[in-house]
């Protein structure tokens, strides 16, 4: 089973506090309860959303610093993971 | 009787939680209440909506995520469905 | 005497529950009080409206589902008409 | 003394009740303060509003149905008129 | 000492209430205090505003009819007096 | 050191209520806590704004009333300054 | 590791106050808990950005007044960092 997000959508997961505090980032203490770091799963093909043009910059695999609590939360196979569309991205962490 | 959606609008058939369950998708508990996977059942055919292009990407059959509990409902011949815009679909679901 | 909707508007008549009733399609309980299928009776030329060109899609005799409770209420001859813009039908019912 | 208003803003007068009810169109309760049936007694050259170039549809003559309270009053020679914008008007009535 | 709008705004003068009356133009009740007929004193050059095109339509001299409130109020050599955008202007009247 | 406004930004300083009344024009009463009288420092190089072209009119050295109190105050060397956008002046005073 | 901000973003470091202070520029009381001056880290590519060209005028190094109290904070290797957007830089401080 595959998600195929649409348009400028991407499909992420966060990744456990552990893991960000071990990659040398820690998140301040506002945003405690949930990480902001997430991995890139899939992405959506971009084109025309809005009525704009937009180009998908993320790829998966990338690891990701998120904007917002926005996104809808889906568990799939027993794992949770969010849709967010990719201005919802802020950077990219490059190790 | 056939409903034909105008513009980017698209009539969907919400699915029922054991169904959602069984194919591997489970939906966090905030949105118990009410599913958020349903099946396509008509596309609008697109074209200028609100003065943009929009190109319809999903299909009739097709499974989706949807992002909200907007939408109109109606019943047909007893059966529930909503219309929603094609926007408010988040990801396609492929086996 | 006649009415001429302006530009993306159109004229219509709802539908009585028991018509709507009868053609198979029930409105769930939320909107009980105000019938959404209606029946358009004139229909606007369309052209350019707010700056974009809209093409009229519905026809007069089309049988259509109305998204919202908007639109202005008019009584014409002592029967009660309303003026919505196209935007607001959400979709054509076909027999 | 002439009134000339700009853009797409049209000058008109509504119409007394009596006027209205003898015309075969009664307004429902809820507007029955404010007749909504007007005549247009001038209208602006239309052009480029907001940056959209706005045609007028409207002549001087027209009886109109107006969709909303907005507007300014100002009383000319003991007569009171509105100010109003094209997009205000929902339909012209055709004898 | 010379006062110069900037893009679409214009300088304008309030006319004195008995002025108003005397041109034959009563305002109704709900605006006695604050007169909404004035003269133009100076005209911005229009241009670019907002990333659109502006064409002045009004010229010094001109009696204009002014929809709001808004503006802003500056005292020139003891003169009060308004700065508005052109789009605040409703009509122009002509003798 | 110097500051380099961004885009359509100006950097201004507000004149001391004693230089403006000196000048010829007094502020209403309601403005009495805050000049809106100020003289151009530093302008920005205008360019794409918002993704619409400006062009800059106001020049370093120009007498400028001003439209609000918006704007980001800052001191420089004891000296009280505020950044706003070109959009926020009303007028240029000549003299 | 490095952080590689997405579109028109930028990666700034707040400066201490002490460092504000010493370098002539002094922040109104009202905005003394959290200091506006920021050194640029790292600056996104810009491109398009909501549908229009935004071209980046800041370069790392570069000393800015930011507007707002917006942006993202997190922390890297102990160190804290803010990710806000171009056009949350008012100006340029050049030495």
């Amino acid at each position: 089973m595959k998600i195929r997000p649409i348009g400028d959508r991407i499909l992420i997961k966060f990744k456990e506090r552990e893991e960000v505090t071990k990659s040398g980032i820690v998140l301040p203490d506002t945003v405690k309860e949930k990480p902001q770091i997430a991995e890139v799963i899939e992405v959506g093909p971009g084109g025309i959303v809005d009525g704009e043009k937009v180009e998908m910059v993320v790829k998966k695999g990338d690891k990701v610093i998120v904007s917002k609590y926005a996104g809808t939360e889906i568990k799939i196979d027993g794992e949770e993971y969010t849709i967010i569309r990719q201005d919802d991205v802020l950077a990219i962490i490059e190790d």
